[in-house]
Parts: structure tokens; sequence; C-alpha cells
């Protein structure tokens, strides 16, 4: 049955959640006084429809659907997880919880996206008090995977536990945070990270562009894969984190930060950064900032992936389970031979593109390798043959390229086995979009040993398996474009 | 005339400025009393070697020599940047500029790799204050592009300039720090976080792993691309970086931090962070963690580079730089018809290859439209004449795989132009490493108007440039493997 989530405060936060909610499968019904959180939380919808299905290399479940609601007790109706991204103040996020409370699931998620308060705070004087916690997450919410999950000593661990499991299921990162603490962990790093920033500026030691590519052009990149204790432990060389340590603690006592001291908040300085601020992205509408912000995001996600390292490698534990989900055939046991084997189904990833949204060149052949990939596993050449020290390399590829497609777009390809006996196995796939199709790949692979990387034969298994797929789709028509060459009909 | 540098300390920071001098075509000449300095550096440049020659798409220029020299006037010899990153005490540091100044050019620039000093305290007592500025790298400093520069009142300008130019030259960011200020403008950031995590690991708030992954799969990703400004202009969202401040400005008088204190670096804090960094990272060596964070820096500038943002905005410029250098012909005039045309030439990037190091397979097809780009730049379908509306689609490509090749090693492809004529132009591109031939691509292309996407006949400059180069090809040797089919000889 289709899981609901209820969405207490739309926004740029609210709406993030509700889009990795509904591009997860779940139905979401929305609460938000705000005439304009329809518009605003389809924009959201819009950028996430293009970013976040292609991170994966499986299809996400099929999209749920997106409701508005005038009330509160009407918008939690059925919901197994309520998200609450009302204004920060605390007064108004206790009155929210009564109403929620009074006619909720009890057994329901309640999380807040709160970064200023305590979950203690927000327990205070609910109907129960177990059922809140803190699910603090990160802008954008459908691309990065940080939640800080902060329950209290009140908290129903069956609950929290449920709630980490159902993030992971969305393939978010639920961060338990041991003690509740002010500001949670990461805001408290931004926090000093800003105070600092804001001296900087005040003293004009730095202007805002200035800061930003101290920060993105130095540490900033190193923390996106490793934060910062693994890369001070490479930094400290051989002898690792106690060297390091040992050299760079003594900083402590010199005068590195201005922290002891609050900067003032000023008009002064708040005009100050202003003005900076418009003078380095005024060029770029919020829109525009947002569209290259997710670009970048995915393309850097992506490119961790194929590292299996940091934000890359939740993509990838997420990929085995939309995988397991997705049940598409990856034995011949259960393969259906009397029609085209389907080798891939995904949506077109946003770093497969062009600046005008269209798929790249080189990135076709890269699924028609990954569907080649499905087809030698589907034929017993998996993961634990090739480590035995044989697989299938390409020897030849020939393209068509017959229309375009974007980013975001489902892609899928069919099959033909053309030819697998002896060292041989020649494949010819096509790739559609719905019924279109959009380009062909014929290949011709050849069995080799791993360690000589010469032409031997397969496994018996794997011989047998493939000839039979090579049989049974004889008796299929033909492809048209089969056996062609370049140039010639 | 080969450029020379002098590197006076070795280790992490000085081998990697070495690196970056090298492969960039200077000459190094090192000192270091260190008797493991030579292999220290050579670690260093093995790193270097598989990760940045890759970055671009255009080749560096060919590598200097590294010399090790037993004083420090020998190693001065003939050096216009000399290098100083040696252990932080202020009066050793003092003591070397007193020997390098009394032998080395007055012109070179004299930069320090110190993040402990100002140059102030650097240049007191010096022979030539002006010559002596602050250039703080980041590690790994042979893939990492910011150099914070600092100099002084005292500082000559020219000199400063120079640097920042040599600088640039080599594809680094220099950040000319408005007013020197204790630890630049980037350690203090590192140090107000730094600060902030051992409270929280003293307080047990999150063990190592855990801040790690805070700041990694939520802000540090964000500012890999725009830091912490630009970042928060978007989160402020359609009313920009005023309303974010007016929103959480008020912060700062909130408990946030525990910045205002600093924490005690006791024996048993540093044996807390010491067990869980274990923890987290023990399964890997130093060795092998240079190497992944090394492998993900690449594929993340490198993404950022087809967003052309951040990073891999100056990796693009630096690729028009090298390209400018690199002398390959781009216009049809400069050709010379008797030969098969150079097309690409290039090191194989850590980002196309997989986990044993070996290119992959649609990675040869990016290599090869990257060809057919610079063939069709070549006829006149450049940059211009496709804003214009015209282009050439790929309509068919066949790919023989031949041999493998690694990351690192420098590729390049010959293109032989089998027909030019009417809307068509048929190419085969060889591909070799050194004189291998790696694999060849055969491509059929179809001029098209980009409004309708539909066949249309090239402009005369561009049909008339094809067919001139059609039939000096003709006359040359027909390349093997022309016009094959998949699985036929």
């Amino acid at each position: 049955m289709t899981q609901i989530a209820a969405i207490i405060g739309g926004g740029v936060i609210g709406g993030g959640w509700a889009a990795r909610f509904l591009l997860n499968g779940w139905d979401v019904r929305v609460f938000d006084p705000d005439p304009e959180a329809g518009r605003k939380i389809g924009e959201v919808l819009d950028n996430a429809r293009r970013s976040l299905p292609g991170l994966y290399e499986a299809p996400l479940p099929e999209e749920g659907t997106l409701s508005f609601h005038a009330t509160m007790p009407d918008a939690v109706m059925g919901a197994i997880w309520i998200q609450e991204s009302v204004p920060e103040q605390l007064a108004l996020k206790q009155k929210v919880y009564q109403t929620l409370q009074a006619h909720c699931d009890p057994a329901a998620v309640l999380g807040s996206s709160t970064s200023g308060f305590k979950p203690s705070e927000l327990q205070a004087g609910a109907l129960r008090a177990e059922q809140i916690m803190v699910c603090h997450p990160f802008n954008p919410v459908y691309l990065l995977p940080l939640i800080e999950v902060v329950p209290t000593d009140q908290s129903d661990l069956a609950i929290v536990e449920r709630a980490e499991g159902l993030l992971r299921d969305m393939g978010m990162y639920p961060l338990r945070v041991r003690k509740e603490i002010d500001a949670h962990i990461a805001d408290r790093f931004l926090e000093a990270v800003w105070r600092e920033a804001l001296w900087l500026i005040k003293d004009g030691i730095a202007t805002t562009e200035e800061i930003d590519n101290a920060i993105r052009f130095g540490f900033g990149i190193r923390w996106a894969q490793m934060g910062l204790f693994e890369t001070y432990r490479v930094a400290g060389g051989e002898a690792g984190m106690r060297h390091f340590m040992a050299q760079f603690g003594p900083a402590l006592q010199w005068p590195w930060t201005k922290l002891m001291d609050v900067p003032e908040f000023t008009d002064e300085l708040v005009d100050m950064i202003s003005e900076q601020s418009d003078m380095q992205s005024g060029m770029y509408s919020i829109r525009e900032l947002e569209r290259i912000r997710d670009n970048n995001l995915v393309g850097m996600m992506r490119a961790l992936k194929t590292q299996d390292w940091g934000a890359g490698a939740l993509l990838r534990d997420q990929d085995h389970l939309l995988n397991a989900r997705a049940a598409m055939p990856r034995t011949a046991e259960v393969l259906d031979l009397t029609r085209l084997t389907e080798t891939l189904r995904r949506a077109v990833p946003l770093d497969w593109t062009d600046y005008n949204g269209h798929m790249n060149e080189a990135r076709y052949l890269q699924a028609f390798g990954d569907a080649t990939d499905r087809f030698m596993e589907i034929v017993g050449c998996n993961a634990e043959y090739i480590a035995s020290g044989g697989s299938y390399f390409t020897a030849e590829t020939h393209i068509r390229h017959v229309d375009e497609v974007h980013a975001g777009h489902m892609i899928r390809i069919e099959t033909y086995c053309a030819e697998g006996a002896g060292k041989k196995m020649h494949l010819f796939h096509q790739m559609f979009e719905g019924d279109r199709l959009l380009a062909t790949g014929e290949h011709m692979l050849i069995h080799v040993s791993l360690s000589t990387r010469n032409a031997t034969l397969p496994s018996e298994v794997v011989a047998n398996t493939l000839q039979r797929i090579a049989q049974a789709h004889a008796a299929l028509e033909r492809p048209e474009g089969l056996g062609r060459m370049v140039g010639k009909k």
C-alpha cells in the first residue's frame, strides 16, 4: 500500500521534503496557509524531477500523488510520517503539535525540520512527547542525504528506529545525535564559520566572493568527500592522526579566530554583505542558481559514486535496493524467452546531458555498456564469475543515433542476442523512451581470461545459458539495423 | 627557456609544490636535509602524475627535471621562484631567508607555505623584505587550485603580480589577501570548525566519523561548488541575501557554539580522537587514503568542469591556455594535408578509468567525440558557426577495441576523412598510445539545422574546406578497418 506523508509548512524545506517523498513513491498531503504554496512546491518539484531520479542506475518507484489540504487534521489523515517545517518560533511549533497530535496516528513519525530548537523544547507540553523528534534536513532536501535525527529520553525508540529505516529507504542518511545540543551538529559548524566570515568582511580582510573562493577552491572540495578528521588523518602523513594533532594542537592557543567575541549585526554590515553578494552572484536569478547548484551536486555525487565513496557510496547502496525492487530479470531462470530481454530501465541523469539538456553521444554507449553488463549477469557472467577470472570484453560496437532524449526522462533497453557460441557473444540493443526508438547498439564481445587478457572459452554453464537464449531469440523477429556497416543501408 | 623553481623543504607540502611545477614543465631544484626526502617527494610525484595531467582536455608541457641539492645556495641557482616549506618556527624561517637571499635572484619570488605566520613576521630582519610573501597552498598542492597570496606594505608589487601570473599559468588560483591577518583566511575557518569539533567529541555529542558524515553528506558538498555566501543566497530564496540575513542573523545571539571558550588539549582528548579516527579510517593506509582522495577530487573537479563552475571553470580556463600552447591545428589553413589530421592529444583522466585503472568502454567514444569536435572546428564548423544555427550530428558510430590503456597515459587520435560531400561527413579515427593502436572509431555525421533538427547542407565555406581535406586524404593510404561491419572482417 502506498505510504502517506503529511507536510506541514511548504517553502523551500517543506517542498524539498515533499519532493523526496513523492519521487520515492509516497503520497504527499500538504498543509500550508500560504496562497503561493502550490506554486512554490511545484517549482521545487520541477527541480527535483530533473535531478533526483537520474542519481540512480535503477528506476525509482512510480511518483506518488500530491494533494493540498485546508486544515491540519485533513492533511495528517492516514499519514505515517508528519514533517513540520513551520517558521522558527517555539510557541507556534508547540501549538501546531497540539493540533496535529489531536488527529494524527499516534504511531506516526512526527519530525521537525527545526535547526534552532532542541527536541526537549519541542516535546514540552505535547500530548505525546514520545512521538516528536528533530529530523533536520539540508537544502536541497531532494538531493542531500543528511538528516540529523535527534530524540530525547522521552522518545519512543521504536518510532525513532522506524523513522531511520524510512529515511534510509529513500536514500537518505539519518545521523542519530547522541545527546541533544543547541543547533544539533552541522549547524554548529556553519554558525562558527558564519561568525568568522562576518568578522572577515567587517574588518575588510575579504569580500563574500573571496571568502567563497577560499572555501570552494581549497578545503570545501576536500570536505565534500572526507570531512574534517579523515582529511587531517591523511594530512598527518604516515604518522597519522596523533602526529597531526601534535603538530596543530598548539594552534588552539594562537589568535587564529575572533570567535571569542560576537560581531555586532549592524545595518552597515548587512548592507556591505548584501552589496558584495549582489556583485558576486547578482547576474543569476535564484532559480538559475538553484539549477546550477543541482547540476553541480548531481555531477559531484555521481563522480563519488564511481569511486563508491561518501555520498556516492550511499547512492550505490540505494541502487542495490532499487534494483531489487524493480524486479528486472537478473538470471536466465526467470527470463521470458518469448520476447527481447529488458536490460536497462533508468532516468537520464543530469551529468549525462549537454547544456541544452540532450544526452551526450558517449553516454549512449555507457547505457549500452550497462545493458551489456546486465545481459552478462543474466547468462551467469556475474560478479562472482568475474572474480573467478573470466569475463567478456567488447571488441566492436556499432551505434545508430535515431532520436534525442533529455535529462530526467526514462529510458529502457531491450536486447536481442544474435549469436552466443564459442568465445563470442553478439548483442543488439534497442534504446527507447516510451515507444520512441532513440538508438541501437550492436556489440561483439569476446570471452577472455582476466589474467592473460587473451580469448578463452566461457564456463559450460555460461556457454549453455547463452546458447539457450540465442536459440530462443532466433525465433523472434530479427531487429531492423542488425549487421549494418557505417553509412550503408 | 625552461623556468626553474627551488623547493626549500620537501615533505607533503614541498613535494606537492615540486609536483605542480614539474608537471607544468618547470625544472625543480630541491633542498631538504631529510635523507628520506627523495623517496617522499617521489611518492607525491607518483600521485600527481596519475591525477593532474588528466584534469585537462589538452596536453601539459613536457615534464621538467627534478634535482636534489646539498645546500640552499646551490638549490636557488637560476630559480625565479623559491618556495619555503620548512617547519613552522619563525626563527628557523628567518634564518633560512638570510641564507636564501644572500644567494638568490633579487627579482625571484620568495614564497612561504606558512599557515601560522604573517608576512610581516617573515620579513622582519630580512635582507630584502620586499621579496618575501606568503603563498599558502592546500593539500594536495598538485590538485587544489587555492593559493593565499599575502603581501605587506613593504612588498614589491611587481614581484607579487608576477607570482600571481605564474600561479595562474599553472592552473592555480591566487587569492590576494587584502590585509595580513593571523592564519590568513581559509585556516581561520578550519580553526573555528576544529575547535567546535573538539568540543563535540569531548562532550560525547558525536564521534570523528559522525562529524565527518555531518560535513560531507550535507554542507561540505554544497561548499565544494558555491562556498558559504552564495549557498546562503540561494537558501534565502527569491528574496535573496538580505532575507537570509534577517532570518538567521539573530542566531548570533543564541548559544549555538562553545567557541567563546577553548577546549583543553588533554592526553585524554587526544587519545579519544586518535582511537575514533583509527576506528573510522584505520582499514586504509595513508597511501590508500591519498589515492582515494585524489580519485574523488579529480572526479568532482571534472564534474564541475562540465558545468563550467567553481574549480571546474578554472580547469576550463587552463584548457584554453594549454590548447593555445599545444599548437595543434585548429583551422584548415595551417593543416598539413599530406598526412592524417591530429585531432586529440591528452592524458587519460582518472575519472575515465575503472577500479583496475583501465579506460572505460564509453570513454573511447567520448575521446572520439572530442576528436570529431576538433575536426569540425578545423573545417569551419566552430563555436561561432554552431551559434549561427548549423552543426554536424553523429548518425552512426563503429568502434573497434584493440588494446587497453591506463590513467595518466598520453593518448592521441589521428583522423582520416573518408567522405565530405553534401550533408555527410564520414570520419575514421585511430587512437594510439605512442605507436600502439588502442581503438578505431568510424563515424558518419550529418549536417543539421539546430532549429529544425533536420538534415541541411552546410555553408559553402564548410563544404569546400571539407571537400578539400577529403580529396587530400583520398591520396593517402586507406586505413585498415574502415567500412567494416560488426563481427565481419
